[in-house]
């Protein structure tokens, strides 16, 4: 295929920062390294364990979906997700990069008729209370996501939003308005879905929220709104396909996760910073900011030993960032990188008139487009960035479109696996998030938990 | 005054962390450092160096924009910032935490027919176009801010609009629907402005970007849209004055750098989360984040040496980032800090439905709010961090309102400059991000400019 997402990566190396970076010999030593990862992650894969492989070829879901959106989908103008995490963090990179921008503030015609489509991923009640009063409940449909069914931030929603539906709508009516996305067997969602006969998507047992997004629960969502996930899951194939070579140097998601690995453990750069040069595609940025920290971030190697790793990653945007981040880039401690996207056709531009020639400040950029400033602002960074031995890479999709955000949602899943491997963690478990769990039911009174960690008294720091 | 904001360090602290934090006995030494950097810095604003101190102050400016927020300025229902970096920032953090939530999808009863705002802080073609053909020229006002009146992105936004409007109105018309925000004396918006009657305000020569919130930069969109800001400016002054004491333990500015400070160079935590609990305080948390890392990122310390010094800011939101980052958090290196902002009156609450109460993994939520929830999460988070030893923090605001947030706003940027002591940096410049402008410069073109950092010819290291 000749749309292919591509990986530059000079500027991680040695040879263009001065020395400074890996050098490319520690890259060639690790290809071994690779191939024994790239085999641990393919037996996890024919295992059963690692799900996310298959979701781009199920066909039963991807028409499941489809006929929802396309038959009662249809009938509601705002489409709200109740779910937060990987319920959520999905959805909105598919929006951000793939509909319209400020979607939710254009008018039906401009929507082409397809709905908004809100993502509710809080429970701040100063937010929360007044959407629900504004909105048109008969008009809304609201796509209820929790793979347990028992997360107590979107459980809790549920509750707000049945208890709105059924004091507005008869027994049968508060029905149309509700659709579950959630384990095929297990769990409370699951549970009222039968009793109550609401409709429902299944998230796989093997699948993990953060690996979900091509899965039902980003994909219902996408469809709702007009998004070609045909497409999508054709540009998650077709990288799927680039990354079965054992060959580091052909393989862009190797690529990705072992310089990612050298700079954390080797260069002690263990920020991971994901730098956007297009607004569409600053959701793809959060969504990873997920899936790197909560699959690497570990105390326990899978030998049980006690290691406390995992790189930190970061969202920025260009080029807006320019003025508030890259000071520290550029000067800071030598312990980030930085990965660029950018998109090398970006559709539609817009021309800076030729105005005030006579002011050098302002000539020289009437007659450019905006696209080439953006673009000359990525460039200039990455170079100045090189020119300061900080090491930087980046990701060119071919243009922004659902094949293209297939390919890099795809790359990323992959090679977070791979660092899961090299790392020797499991990337897809989450124990941490446990403690803080317990503690909140303790403090929200569910019987047989406490809210105390059971740390000691102590003296009272305080500034008041 | 009894609506303070509060500190609250205990979790930074040794005796709750288990032994891993910051020794109490250490925050002690370092009170005659605090001491000195105090001296320091008010030496500096004495001298007239570090002009925000003196931004809630000036009632002659705070007079200017309230005259031009209450006559000409109600004469437009959408209201556009074209700025970026400090330019920007301030104005989203005030329209996030001051105004109701989704302000720009209200109508015009529900927003009291204050205008909308928008802040343009790029130049992505893709937003920037469409949102341009959407809004109604004839009712819209444009707020040009930029202190040198050369910053890339603003003025090509400025050519564009300046074309559009001298394109729709005559030559009278089109001056209404500008106001430029910029020095006051220099730089070509000023000359602009004398040229062709454009009308203006200013930003004090002494006041940088990132310290300029409660100029005319942030104030002007703010009042805009009916926040008080007599309230902020004298929440702020409230701040200033409990910052005026020497002893570390009685300001809370002087308590949250040194804190960060001792973490960041003894506990090799470099790492600064922000992670707000309400919605309304993400903008803070984002603006926060050029303070900090444009602050105190620095290759050059005061006595010239190379030092490539200064945390990175990170921002979350809670309780969404708990799926999300904490994991990372939890059990990754300890390499953070978090501090928590919360509220507590958090104003309109929405409560929890009691049903199905045979399921006891719902049964639990019924009955309680949705601040409680909030609440909930973010103290048994913070003592989960605590227990693992992590080092965490609360800053407490009675209430989101504009004096609450004028306090927080002071005493963030007040904990700036004293860190910069700290550090040995200069807080006030950003010396990182020329090479990058120059590049830039040479790219599109610019007379006397070079396109190279001069870099030497390299291998090609691409993943196709």
């Amino acid at each position: 295929m000749s749309d292919r997402l591509v990986l530059d990566y000079n500027n991680m190396l040695s040879p263009r920062l001065g020395g400074r970076g890996i050098d490319p010999a520690r890259l060639e030593a690790l290809a071994d390294r690779f191939a024994q990862a790239h085999a641990e992650v393919a037996r996890r894969r024919d295992a059963g364990e690692i799900g996310f492989f298959q979701l781009p070829y199920q066909s039963e879901v991807r028409e499941q979906v489809g006929n929802f959106a396309n038959g009662l989908g249809q009938a509601f103008g705002t489409a709200v997700v109740l779910g937060i995490g990987g319920s959520a963090l999905g959805a909105v990179a598919l929006r951000e990069a793939l509909v319209k921008p400020h979607w939710n503030e254009l008018d039906d015609d401009a929507r082409d008729y397809f709905p908004r489509l809100y993502v509710l991923d809080n429970v701040d009640p100063s937010t929360l209370g007044p959407f629900l009063d504004r909105i048109d409940l008969g008009q809304a449909l609201f796509n209820v996501i929790s793979k347990s069914g028992s997360t107590a931030e979107t459980m809790s929603q549920f509750l707000v939003v049945r208890d709105r539906l059924g004091r507005t709508f008869d027994d049968d009516g508060y029905r149309r308005h509700l659709v579950f996305t959630t384990d095929p067997e297990k769990g409370v969602l699951r549970r009222i879905a039968r009793d109550e006969q609401i409709a429902t998507l299944p998230i796989p047992p093997n699948v993990g929220g953060r690996f979900s997004v091509l899965s039902a629960v980003g994909l219902l969502p996408a469809a709702l709104i007009g998004i070609d996930i045909d497409a999508l899951l054709a540009g998650a194939r077709d990288m799927d396909e680039r990354c079965s070579s054992t060959q580091l140097r052909e393989n862009p998601a190797g690529l990705f996760a072992v310089l990612q690995y050298l700079a954390d453990t080797e260069q002690r750069a263990p920020m991971h910073v994901m730098m956007s040069y297009s607004d569409r595609l600053h959701g793809v940025a959060d969504w990873f900011r997920q899936l790197w920290a909560e699959s690497l971030g570990k105390e326990k190697n899978r030998a049980g030993e006690t290691v406390n790793v995992g790189p930190t990653p970061l969202k920025a945007m260009g080029a807006t960032d320019q003025h508030s981040q890259v000071q520290l880039y550029m000067e800071g401690p030598y312990d980030k990188t930085i990965t660029f996207l950018t998109v090398d056709q970006r559709g539609e531009d817009l021309e800076v008139p030729k105005a005030y020639e006579d002011m050098p400040e302002l000539a020289y950029l009437g007659g450019h487009t905006m696209g080439e400033l953006l673009s000359a602002e990525r460039q200039a960074t990455a170079r100045a960035l090189a020119h300061r031995g900080r090491m930087n890479m980046t990701l060119r999709l071919p243009r922004v479109d659902a094949g293209g955000i297939g390919q890099l949602l795809m790359m990323l899943q992959i090679a977070t696996v791979y660092a899961g491997e090299l790392y020797g963690v499991d990337p897809l478990d989450q124990p941490g998030v446990e403690l803080g769990k317990q503690l909140t039911y303790g403090l929200m009174g569910r019987p047989g938990y406490q809210a105390e960690a059971g740390e000691a008294p102590d003296p009272h720091w305080m500034s008041e």
